[in-house]
């Protein structure tokens, strides 16, 4: 079961202006900056209520997000659920019949190791699994 | 300010399917449906820790979402911030600049008062403003 929506990733070509207009859109700065190398992406997040809005841009052109948005319009680009035990929730929905991007959780932004079910699995939404690592 | 992720609305094609999949994906069931024939639309709600998921599928020709999934995959339709007084947090953002697509809030499902922001004014994605209309 996912104990909470714990953030929205929107993904975006022009990360300096998507935050001053985030900033104003929600009524606060952000509270973190973060650049993921292992997926070539820097980040910023927004806190709302108990849960977080994350604006990516791609830094490398490999990057998930430099290839989404070579196909795709600015917007959202993933849901991500907070779940206890990642590896219970990966084992419970593959035995459901629902496709990960992959075997093993991987570690992700914000402390988080985390996993992606296919789109394709869940109506067209990437959603993200992920499990707060701890201090 | 906003105070809270509210929720998530899904655009799908098939309201029961989505609710079957979407009930094992989340490891709960819905906690309500519900009609809304003002908007043409068939809604089913699922709690997620402080959010809800709400699935969306247009019953009219001239729904919202029946016009969205003529031109879009299924997916994230929009995502919903919880406000406490709509007309002050829609006069915040006339003034910063944002383009609503109302003028005044209406009626929309689970009791709230909504107002959406174009997708063109946030990066993309479709906002919604909703203040709860209480008992």
């Amino acid at each position: 079961m996912f104990a909470n929506l714990e953030h929205l990733g929107l993904a975006v070509h022009d990360l300096e202006a998507a935050t001053a207009l985030y900033t104003t859109l929600l009524g606060q700065p952000p509270y973190k900056q973060e650049h993921v190398a292992s997926e070539g992406v820097d980040t910023v997040f927004f806190r709302v209520g108990g849960s977080k809005i994350e604006l990516l841009a791609g830094t490398t052109p490999d990057s998930a997000i430099t290839k989404y948005l070579s196909k795709k319009p600015e917007g959202i680009h993933h849901v991500a659920f907070a779940v206890a035990d990642i590896r219970a929730e990966m084992a419970r929905l593959r035995a459901a019949g629902f496709v990960l991007l992959s075997e093993e959780p991987k570690p992700g932004a914000d402390n988080k190791l985390v996993c992606f079910v296919h789109p394709k699995s869940a109506a067209g939404v990437l959603v993200e699994l992920c499990q707060d690592m701890g201090a």
